[in-house]
């Protein structure tokens, strides 16, 4: 850590700041500059001292060093994870393919979305039971009818079953049916889910929030992993920018950062990432060209008479097409 | 809402999409455009017509007019509502002013802070017993042994208790002790959460998240209200932008927006909305000027050994020096 | 046009708007809804209606069906345009590759730049000789010893070369020496530049701002087109977003929206766009993968030691890595 | 400059640094870390070093400490700069209130506006002559015409003049008829333009671009400040977010930001700040209250009428009963 001393600060102020980075087990190093002091903390110490010292007489800024994540570090763990689930494997060379409605409607759309998927050579499926709604007066999903669903989907395919988790409440109840607990974006720092989904063990899709910072967004996975549960997914879908001719503006250099900072998988969702199904099958082969551990892509029967997110849903030729292109790309690329 | 069509869109696609409004229930009104046609549909109905319509064969775009929200509405209620606990009181002409430390950390720390914030004129005393933290490394609060100072130190002074509920689990224990359950920024679509609050029945202080719209945040606000409570207070606590020289872009364009659109009061947060303390002064004179229906202010009894958020903290004699330029302002504009 | 009233505008409002459309040579179709009336103006005419009639008593917003631009979109000129400048082809199919210096430093920087370009594949020569800097203490190039040593680049290995120009004086000066001259994100709406680049008649690279919406973006084209200058090249070089891990945030969705709005070529910046070169390939393979018409990279003999931008430039070998991925994704896409 | 290197950083590379930073002319100061190695580079050169050691292989982050601009800061004039044109006088204390039409349309509608701006007790006119127009389309301005009504209207009201000036080849025709020259927003980084007012010698006012970071808005003013031309006025008017109810967001977090970095005067635009007539009055008390040096503000005979901005002009009484507020907030806040 870097204490930055305004340029007017005090003998007494810069020693001060020794003092209380002495009191913090760490080891305090003055350089005295032309223009301004410094103050290198050294030491393993990790925390939120940053807070504490930026608000002392005399100091201009505070800068980290190290990363604030631990467990989710490549410095901890320098491999990737691989993340195996059924025939889904996601990470250390493999791309984990996702698809299905955005919410489950009934057995028929759902069943026929499960075939589709598993006929493109996909591995993993989709779908809302509990659906996060902006409005109170949308369609909330099929609760427990889904999740049962999803398993007779999984039962039937093959498929491994990724469906959101909205609450603490419901957690016991949707680990009982899926195989992998997703949380959304808008819950990326509701902290006692992510402790629940921790607890719970199963492995987890975690969303980045709409204006989550990578810090944050790894730190969120960091509740996760810190309970134990080492099965964690990150999921890219797009953060909150002033375009407005997407829904959301998906930033594929999230990727090769990620990959750099951290051992675990990264998933991209370009169908929220983009919000218009035009855009899906270019941004999903991109993300593919780009890296990416695995795609979660939603599909639909018949988007235009869909319950939600119809406008970025795939159909099932469409989807069909986009598993070829990405799949030639993995293949042109493999072969370095 | 108005559909308009593609250039090129077939009769049959324009049929198509009348047939829907109508089975909607709403009228539908082709106008033929020399380049386009429009489809007006009419009605009173509400709901997620717009995401089905925006899927469909030719169509370019949907365009809602009526707001999505009802209860939180003008419309629905013109005569701002006033909020009243103990002696706060927050709109309908009254600005109710709430200060405290950002979290609870001792007896000493609490009754010293009530008592300045006291002094200084205010009616609402903030402080954090559950914390949410970025880190799960960082100080989580005192839990339980905080509301019960916050609720010795109402018993003192007679100021109002505003205090954050992280999850389901805690609204009945927080309740129990808190006038207010503030649901903080993260949280903000926590829609769980927001119903719990909305049935508990207790006052709310709804925080917008970071890269929360209006309408969102209007309809957060419409989920507490559609459990029957309609004690609710909305926040503004700045959004995440480009700007790093603040911790959060604070927009008080938001209070004559939601004047307009809401009867809720508006509260402004200048602790969280800049990240500084040398700010906080000068942005929270300005959102009185500007019409705001309460402050909330972080203050501490010695900011650089608070456990948070120091950095953005004021010291009581900063803290009364605020209140004193803030009810000046109020006094000139009241004149009016 | 569609023009919605609020609520409770009055019929003598209503009126006032329906004679205001007509005064502007379009049809005005009244739309008497349950809450609200809507105005739908009908007729060719475009222009900045929009804002005079936001500003009539009673109107709660307008929204316009055209888009504001002509001569770049796809509805004057249905199929894609193909620029093609020596051996460099972007548009219509062909994947135009250019790289180079970030600034002309030397005749050794630029020559041995311009043979690694030419040896990966590429046609198109990039370097600066005006350079834009934020402080006006940092290099500002080497201005027409640059331009001498491009042209003499150019001489050697048929690169097209593709140059800034700053301002409307230097027009004429930069023409004389470069093939393609590029407006620079920062001058997105310098217009009297647009209309000087317009009428000097070369081809123009024309980056969007960081701040540019898509509309912004080819309006500005338009003012280029205008002056009856039809060779534009659209490039995407990223926008400011909250993000700090990347230099700017590059959106790719960009490709397939202009796609479909625009017949101008898009040119994807994957080292602006970044800011990091580790970064680099991934996202221009990416670019490839999403549909781009070219790519424009850079690239030095030493990063370390450039003078501008070292910190996003490739090595040759990383550049020749690079390519060598596009292409392959290039070739496996193709084939379809 | 502090710069940190990667933890698996060799000796070599440290090495490497460390005489980089010494042939800079800078005194290399390395600090041994238990995780990491950090270089302090010590000494009063300014200058992109940062870019140059950030590509260096076994860098992770380069941390500026010194601002990058010098003649714009408080450091090297500590005391604020107070500028006076006619009766108008910004800074150090005095709030200078410039108003007037987007653009100019007629004799009648200038002379008009510019009699309720001296009323109301402005001392600034504004008005556009050469208008920036996203649209090619749009009316582009009355060009000198409107710059003789404008020197008219100061010769009956002795009104300061403010006007644009968009190119490097209109500097000596608009500065022959005014007073203040404004640099846009979008020209805040046109580099030429800064120049050539900055030569021109007389006063300016520089618009803070829609995505404009601090230092580069200082860095701009720099520019000017570089050529010997020291009247120079910032101005905030509100920066590009997420945000859609308002035309951008403006943060009056950057008036105490700029008071503490530079000693020019900071003036606020909440016309374009905001984009909505309705929410001028709030906004512009709120300024003042926040310690705005001076409010520029446009007002309209007849807003609906507008050749331009219409949407967001007050009319003479909405301006009347904003300056009556502004100035009871200045009294009541100077009474201090």
């Amino acid at each position: 850590m870097i204490v930055v001393m305004e340029q007017n600060a005090t003998d007494e102020q810069i020693q001060t700041i020794a003092s209380k980075v002495e009191a913090m087990g760490l080891k305090a190093n003055i350089i005295v500059g032309t223009e301004r002091t410094v103050i290198a903390a050294i030491g393993e110490k990790r925390g939120s001292f940053k807070d504490s010292l930026e608000s002392c007489p005399g100091v201009s800024a505070v800068t980290p060093i190290s990363a604030p994540y631990k467990l989710a570090s490549r410095e901890v763990r320098p491999e990737p994870s691989l993340i195996e689930i059924l025939d889904f494997r996601a990470g250390s060379g493999h791309v984990g393919y996702v698809a299905g409605p955005c919410s489950v409607e009934s057995e028929e759309q759902l069943m026929s979305s499960a075939r589709a998927v598993k006929a493109a050579g996909a591995t993993g499926l989709r779908g809302g039971a509990f659906k996060p709604r902006t409005s109170p007066y949308s369609f909330q999903g099929m609760k427990e009818d889904g999740l049962k669903l999803l398993a007779a989907a999984r039962e039937e395919t093959g498929l491994a079953v990724f469906t959101e988790v909205m609450g603490t409440d419901d957690v016991d109840l949707v680990a009982k049916y899926a195989d992998v607990l997703q949380v959304g974006a808008r819950n990326m720092q509701n902290y006692r889910l992510l402790e629940a989904v921790g607890k719970c063990g199963k492995p987890v899709l975690l969303k980045r929030g709409a204006s989550g910072t990578m810090d944050e967004f790894l730190l969120a996975a960091e509740y996760i992993l810190n309970e134990g549960n080492d099965q964690v997914m990150l999921c890219e879908r797009g953060i909150r920018t002033f375009e407005t001719h997407t829904r959301f503006t998906l930033p594929l250099a999230s990727i090769p950062y990620l990959h750099r900072r951290t051992h675990l998988p990264i998933i991209i969702d370009p169908s929220h990432g983009t919000g218009h199904t035009y855009m899906v099958k270019d941004l999903a082969v991109a993300a593919v060209a780009a890296g990416a551990d695995g795609l979660i892509i939603e599909i639909h029967p018949d988007p235009p008479n869909a319950m939600s997110d119809g406008y970025q849903s795939q159909t099932f030729d469409e989807f069909a097409a986009t598993m070829d292109r990405c799949q030639k790309v993995q293949r042109a690329l493999q072969a370095d």
